[in-house]
């Protein structure tokens, strides 16, 4: 599949038309953003390591039957996927509450609910991606009623099943984000990207932090966690 | 019912004890607030306005087969109410988005939506009070989400009849606040206070504000605007 021009130009990933109009490539950038931006560097190595984790996970939920934008990895920082529209949402699968939602919450980082929190998030810069409640996304005519209870069933599934891979790989899928598109044909299936950038992972054993969350607070040795997770994940998959 | 030690006293109201410790006397005062206690000043006559309106309110809704907290009106400014734990939750039913949920989603004020929505808040001073949803709630241990699925219910029909006398007082309900308390026995039912303070109340025919917007936006004519709305109640109830 060869790439074409350019469509969108994103702080990490770029992605690029191909010659089937239904396909694009996705390419992972080796730059690291936070904070709305505000943080950035740029990491190498880290584009391929989100590129090839990324695309277990998509693997890993297309294997488990829940529809996703990811058809195979085709270079080191480069996926084939599903040509989707955008739908503005971010679910945050929350096993743990940390970063964001221990604060809005006021419970201690780490805090382990009784039950999975889901929250939805706007995607909307001119906004700042605020938090809003199921009411809000239907209101906004984003979605249906209908359609975010199907949304958060795939969430939940996908939840689940990513946990389980982790765990075997001796890691703690804190929490998880995950977007969806609609294809041509108007269907909605997960999309954008799951890996330590936009996912919690703590070694299950220690609870050291193997995400983005050393970036954001200067822990250092990001691309170091991000291959441990890699390896980790290979291991795990072969055994 | 003898009015004995005071129990708590808010910005604008105040709960006193009675003889029967299932029951307590709630005054309210001539004060308005706005922006977290930010803005505050004394209206002469607001205290007896909200405390007959809100009675109206919650009589509305008993007759309705909803379980409230509302005794009686005791005085021009005082009712006898069950006493309740309050729940730190607060409900917003809004027909319309106006004010804070107009600028979260980036609509304009009076945004009509497809559905009503409904917002959940955690009544926490020290977090200023987050829009929260409902796994957040039961997150935090204060609803089962069974509990939560029956105040949503009770909530709607609230709103419903709520909005029915309205109309019939030529006022649209435009946003609700409601809150539950817990009473001895467990069991959850509605409290707090049903004015234009925690309503936005707009004219049916013309659109002005008859709520505390006018307080918050300097409006003028606030407690006019009061006594518009208890005396088109009056008549409503009346006709």
């Amino acid at each position: 599949m060869e790439k074409k021009e350019l469509l969108f130009d994103g702080n990490e990933k770029q992605i690029y038309a191909t010659d089937d109009p239904s396909k694009v490539i996705i390419r992972y950038k080796d730059v690291a953003t936070a904070y709305n931006n505000i943080k950035r560097a740029v990491f190498k190595g880290k584009g391929e390591l989100n590129n090839r984790i990324s695309s277990i996970m998509f693997a890993e939920l297309a294997a488990a039957g829940l529809d996703v934008h990811f058809i195979e990895r085709t270079a080191e920082r480069e996926q084939l996927c599903r040509k989707v529209e955008p739908v503005p949402l971010q679910f945050a699968v929350r096993n743990r509450l940390a970063g964001s939602s221990a604060k809005l919450l006021g419970v201690e980082e780490g805090f382990k609910p009784a039950i999975t929190v889901i929250e939805l998030t706007y995607n909307c810069d001119d906004l700042c991606d605020p938090l809003i409640n199921n009411d809000h996304a239907v209101a906004l005519g984003i979605v249906t009623a209908e359609e975010l209870d199907s949304m958060y069933a795939t969430v939940r599934k996908a939840d689940a099943v990513l946990s389980e891979l982790f765990l075997k790989a001796g890691i703690e899928l804190v929490d998880l984000k995950l977007e969806f598109g609609r294809t041509a044909d108007g269907s909605l299936i997960m999309c954008d990207e799951i890996s330590p950038d936009n996912c919690r992972l703590w070694d299950a054993a220690t609870g050291e932090k193997l995400d983005k969350d050393r970036f954001r607070h200067d822990l250092g040795n990001i691309v170091r966690a991000y291959q441990e997770v890699y390896d980790r994940l290979v291991k795990a998959k072969e055994a």
